[in-house]
């Protein structure tokens, strides 16, 4: 199997299942049990939130955990924005983010909030400056993703972070980092953010788990209510096997450094055989992840193509897995032309890609462009008939 | 290990965590990719729903996966009255629901809401009558649990049902049946409930899952918003791992008469070995399952007994996990001493539970209540010198 779409998900790795197995059969106590039973599981959340904290530049007291980036999403846009609305009913976003951020926006805007959307500039980037311009003395939140999903786009969130606290010193800095945790350097802390959003399910840790880093004295209002985990910011029984699991993916990952080399490699030979398709149109940001590569075959279809590569257990997507079929918000917002929107591939890579796999997804393509084309070619010829 | 805090949590059952290990290592896919990987996924997110909606008495299509009772209850009464709220701005609920039903309406009493909280009758129990007699022309949402967590109480959900639809036609009714669910039968379609919630975690699946019954035609305001998961009901990468083995547990249950029967038969010899016990003061509702026994010790901690059994690997609770070492509202909802809330336990037990673990916790507290009460003396005793 050739698995290239590692931005919808990823397999869990070993360590990760092994510890989830844990997890269910052995340290399975409530950990807010009283008892030894649920203090050795207590155990392990504790020892998963350090792993993951110090993945992102947290302190482990400062992380907590929530059942995804849609949720730990939600929790900061709209449990933020609750706490902080007595600065104003302002909030700053990009036209570019997850739908579990444009969806708590758009929850805000019902709510009476204004909410300015920044369309990418011709780079296909969301620069601090552009970010700063629009903030206003009644900016209360202010929220931009670290890495774009789909095009791989590499915002400067240190760089934004500080334009954001010259702009709008009482605002709120959230950054949705699911597609950057464990595969670039985060610094929460020290950059300053507020609130930092990661998941699980990107690197190698089950689905249902993710973590939401709230810098310490920020206030955000609980959105799930009830017993007092997590520091009663977010109640229910843990997902105890998910959780630890989430931070035995974190401490099985490689030594960054060497899987971005990996990446960086993976990518330039993934673009160079690309090169080689006279119709396929690249979209790379200025500033880009060697992990994320969006191409266009314009005249197929992005649906054709994924069953076609699918079909030789090549996996890849069109646009985002939440997205669903839809034309991609974030290819809209970039200006495309339809007919690039509609034949988009998102090639995406985890630490265990290979150049084999990378070479078997070129040479499907081949063969997909080769048939397909003709295909189109002989039902045109047909309809003029 | 003698485990009798099934009420609390369960451990996996090994078709569960079989079906988590696959689902984490192969049937990884995102369940809303469109090729072959996310269709794989998708599929088991179908067998699943189909076993725990069966479990429930509801068609599959009309339940939705949450990441737990808190999630499903938070959603059930805060969506529900958020969707209901035409029909005016009153709820009646008891004084003894979880933690997470208690909080939602606290939440809703923020809002402006007016809530009716029933205390239970003089045997522990919410009747049709007292609810149907809490309902006003401006009742919008009706919420009553099933099972009580910490005393076993019974309700009668059914005739509660008909009861308020009487009372408040239009009114919103739910029923928190994480205690019920994998134990008792239910017919959350039959008995016309508008919306069930249910827990994995107490029937042998994973922490972080849980399931929202919502009646076809019944409306709740989405909490979790993003993807169209969950008929866009519940928005966030659905957590795949432990939603399957949620269906493989409830599959793999014995059957529930031959569990009821076993159940009856522990809580008998439960119940003769506390009679030896002079000052053991049980806690028994008028109509109570047969798998939570709730009992006091008066003069001695509920929190030194949980570590005095806890040394011997014998592991019950005092009040609900969730509540942590926090008085319990339950129990003083029943207007019970403080000296037998303070010394209450909880004995719950799960389908693999032995008469053997029920003579070792009997054992154990003869031993406890022994030395326990002669180290009590002792201390006062030397406080009088």
């Amino acid at each position: 199997m050739t698995y290239l779409d590692n931005a919808a998900t990823t397999a869990v790795c070993q360590a990760a299942a092994e510890k989830a197995v844990y997890m269910m059969t052995e340290a399975f106590g409530n950990p807010s049990s009283l008892h030894t039973a649920g203090i050795t599981a207590e155990r392990e959340l504790t020892a998963a939130r350090r792993a993951v904290a110090g993945l992102i530049g947290a302190p482990a007291e400062d992380l907590i955990f929530t059942s995804g980036g849609t949720e730990a999403n939600n929790l900061a846009i709209l449990g933020g924005a609750a706490a902080n609305h007595r600065v104003g009913r302002h909030a700053v976003t990009t036209a570019m983010e997850h739908a579990s951020v444009t969806a708590a926006f758009d929850e805000l805007e019902k709510q009476g909030w204004e909410v300015t959307r920044l369309l990418p500039d011709a780079d296909g980037m969301i620069t601090p400056a552009a970010v700063a311009a629009a903030c206003r003395a009644d900016t209360a939140l202010v929220s931009v993703m670290t890495v774009n999903n789909e095009t791989g786009a590499h915002f400067a969130t240190e760089a934004i972070v500080a334009a954001v606290r010259e702009a709008a010193p009482r605002a709120l800095f959230h950054t949705d980092a699911v597609q950057a945790a464990g595969k670039l350097p985060l610094k929460a802390q020290k950059w300053g953010v507020d609130l930092m959003s990661v998941s699980g399910h990107k690197l190698h840790a089950p689905k249902g788990v993710g973590g939401l880093y709230i810098r310490r004295g920020v206030r955000v209002i609980p959105r799930a209510v009830g017993g007092s985990q997590e520091r009663a910011l977010r109640a229910g029984t843990e997902a105890a096997p998910a959780i630890a699991a989430f931070g035995a993916a974190v401490t099985a990952l490689p030594p960054m450094q060497e899987t971005l080399a990996h990446y960086t490699a993976l990518c330039d030979r993934l673009i160079a055989g690309l090169s080689a398709f006279s119709g396929a149109r690249l979209h790379r940001p200025a500033v880009h992840v060697p992990y994320i590569v969006n191409v266009s075959f314009p005249g197929l279809r992005s649906e054709t193509l994924l069953h076609f590569l699918a079909e030789r257990d090549i996996f890849v997507s069109g646009g985002s897995a939440c997205s669903k079929g839809k034309q991609s918000p974030v290819l809209q917002a970039l200006n495309l032309p339809t007919a690039e929107i509609d034949s988009a591939l998102r090639i995406s890579f985890c630490h265990t890609t290979t150049e084999t796999d990378v070479d078997r997804f070129l040479a499907a393509m081949r063969e997909a462009v080769d048939t397909l084309t003709r295909v189109a070619a002989f039902r045109h010829a047909k309809q003029r008939r």
